[in-house]
């Protein structure tokens, strides 16, 4: 067993200045985003870290090859953050890593940089301590995961043969919530894009134009409406085409996972739980495509008709769907919704991803539940998917022909991608202990499976 | 005949500095607004001009008497604007006098800051060229009209006797277009409300909690989709319970007016006009009610479950519309349009405003259309309504039995309450001429018809 200092205090003290770098990838200069990547090459001076270019901002590359005949694991995470949305919306500055009793506040401190932070230094405290790892390393930390990973396809195409290996790691992907460990044998798919309604040139006063023209507000109202059917099904010609039915085992496995849809929704603070109907919420989450409004803008608390109005709209996607083709079917239907009187335009975001799942059966998902059995012992270790998306597990199946599997101490109640994002200081700990244990059934358990 | 100084650029220099107070009645603070009260009261300084309180920003009063046995006519108009809204959008700065060839830019130049400013020139012509008036007058310049009038109501009662009038003469209220005079015989009433849709109690990941929760953005646009019918025609039981059908000859006298959807629709850049079915356009801007939507508002372009959404409508009303119960009905409405596992909350805006109309036979719509035809010689001069909403009208008529004419050298398409508002120069030496003709005409035709 590894030494790991006790004093969580030093760990936050390490973790500060990073979590300090406001590395958000949707518009972070290029210097800021680069002091980010070379934070963690830093860490990983030991392992040949370094920055390396992309299209876009750069990558951290690192690996450490000492173990002949040992299986390799690429270990995947990223460096980039969200933007912090309102900053009224936060109780503490979101680039200062704020202790609040059991929890440390930042934005990114959750996703991803506190979950790759651990597994950093696990690779120290191996080298330093037993000068060696049970496996062969090689690390790609990007900094475009929160943007959909645009360049990651090229740079991993390009860098395939020095990316090669037997699995890779993600320290991206949060745990399900906090009661129980859990595993994630798959993450959902993303397309998403943007509406713009148009009407007249400017804003027109409400009472002097009123009844004469189309309102740009109100028909993005009928085309956001026209997207979901009542009773909560989206309403998209084709878009749960291809999906296979949820076969009778995976539903009663899910319908055996302690879960109150009475303390999510309390938990949550709404009224209750929603969503398509003939499905419980777990199977809603873990197994179905959804698609949300993300946010609406147009006009203001004037008496205004505004001149243009907004949405931006996401869908998850599951097995089965092909993100280009729902991208498509959801903007012909968007375009069908129009009312006369006005224009639209649909702006698709780059990178669509599909969905990706892990066999059960893969011998990665029985190191990692091992390795999970060690640090939380007696612990029932839960089979969830991820509701998000992470797109860079297709692209390694496709190219480097590796599955991922999901290894993250983030816990998906986090406040991720929202105002006041944090981290629970005792996974710290405890993420430490399972990557050791994690390296160490994989060094084993792929050997054998090779 | 009063002489007015034909130096345009006079004129603005002395206009300049009243339109740089931003009298912003929703926002500005209380210096601010008595600035710009004490603006008009040193222009009214040889008729008493003075600033008075009122709960709320205070009115500016002023009066002449010095014409024993002839008729009293209250000149009503404001001193406060809209916001701003986005300073992007302005091609100068909103409180910077800005002269762009034919036309002057700034917030409240056209609404209502100039139309005022050609009244108190004329009142100080009259004075100062022939030492009296055709009438008695008092003036009553307010400072909340862009917020619905709040205070004016108390103030009018509790100064009845002080403000008795045998006609009320509104410097607000534009002329319906350009092209040629007109005069408005009536203007809408208007109701308006926010709507806020509550979810959790933060912006959710819209992957790790998708398909699970209600989505406030989309139950908003459901919300608002469904106020409307698919023919344009408000989709609020009662709505138009109470309205009179449009007569034939009402229809007649509006076909005859000469417009071009078209060319609307060119100026407006609209692809085609569009509004409630069974009515031309000219009938819907006159005669018909109205629900806008004037702004909505939720998360942004995350990938999030935003946590709330709100939007803000107003409803333009005709004669036979109660504004309270419109503002029940439409209430009523949305609740019934919330989709399950959310919270809704209607916040209607304070200053209820009726519809009001003024015969056609009235003698003081006969001495205005005088007063325009010896202004505009041998043009015709329409009889057209007003779109928008002044509140004060229907107070006058309750509280002092007095009719208003609108009397506003104000063009509708300048631009009120959006960005880039602006006056045409023209209308300065239009306005004070025909303020003049009106006075004189009054004189005569309102002591007729006592």
């Amino acid at each position: 067993m590894l030494f790991f200092s006790g004093d969580v205090q030093a760990h936050l003290d390490e973790l500060a200045p990073y979590v300090a770098i406001p590395s958000v990838s949707r518009d972070a200069d290029p210097g800021t985003m680069r002091r980010a990547a070379e934070w963690v090459a830093g860490q990983l001076a030991r392992a040949a870290g370094r920055v390396e270019e992309t299209g876009g901002h750069p990558v951290v590359r690192g690996e450490w090859l000492g173990a002949p005949g040992a299986p390799t694991v690429l270990v995947y995470g990223h460096y980039d953050v969200q933007p912090t949305g309102s900053l009224d919306e936060w109780s503490s500055p979101p680039f200062q890593l704020t202790r609040d009793g059991e929890v440390v506040r930042a934005r990114g401190v959750s996703d991803d940089k506190g979950p790759v932070y651990m597994a950093l230094k696990v690779v120290q405290a191996f080298l330093a301590q037993e000068g060696g790892l049970p496996v062969n390393l090689r690390f790609l930390i990007e900094g475009e995961e929160e943007i959909g990973s645009p360049n990651l396809p090229s740079f991993v195409t390009a860098h395939a043969a020095d990316l090669a290996a037997d699995l890779v790691v993600s320290a991206d992907g949060a745990m399900w919530r906090p009661s129980e460990p859990s595993l994630s044998l798959g993450s959902k798919g993303l397309v998403s894009l943007s509406i713009e309604v148009s009407g007249a040139r400017d804003d027109l006063h409400s009472g002097r134009y009123g009844g004469t023209v189309a309102n740009p507000a109100a028909a993005l109202a009928t085309i956001l409406a026209g997207l979901h059917r009542p009773d909560g099904s989206v309403q998209v010609e084709g878009f749960y085409d291809g999906i296979p039915p949820l076969s009778p085992e995976r539903r009663a496995e899910i319908a055996a996972v302690p879960f109150s849809e009475e303390e999510y929704a309390r938990e949550l603070g709404v009224p209750e739980v929603y969503g398509e109907a003939g499905y419980t919420t777990l199977e809603r989450l873990w197994e179905r495509p959804t698609l949300e409004v993300n946010g609406v803008g147009a006009g203001g608390k004037y008496t205004v008709i505004p001149h243009r109005a907004e949405a931006h709209i996401s869908c998850r996607l599951v097995p089965g769907q092909d993100p280009s083709r729902v991208l498509g079917q959801v903007s012909e239907r968007v375009r069908e919704l129009l009312p006369r009187g006005l224009v639209v335009s649909v702006h698709p975001d780059p990178g669509a991803v599909p969905a990706y799942t892990i066999p059960p059966d893969h011998p990665a998902v029985g190191a990692a539940r091992r390795a999970l059995e060690a640090v939380y012992p007696g612990e029932e270790i839960l089979l969830a998917k991820i509701g998000g998306s992470v797109p860079a597990t297709s692209l390694f199946e496709q190219v480097l022909g590796a599955k991922t599997i999901f290894f993250s101490f983030s816990t998906a109640d986090e406040r991720l991608h929202a105002p006041n994002e944090f981290l629970r200081v005792r996974r710290l700990g405890e993420g430490m202990r399972a990557w050791e244990a994690l390296l160490r059934e994989l060094g084993a358990a792929l050997s054998v499976s090779r």
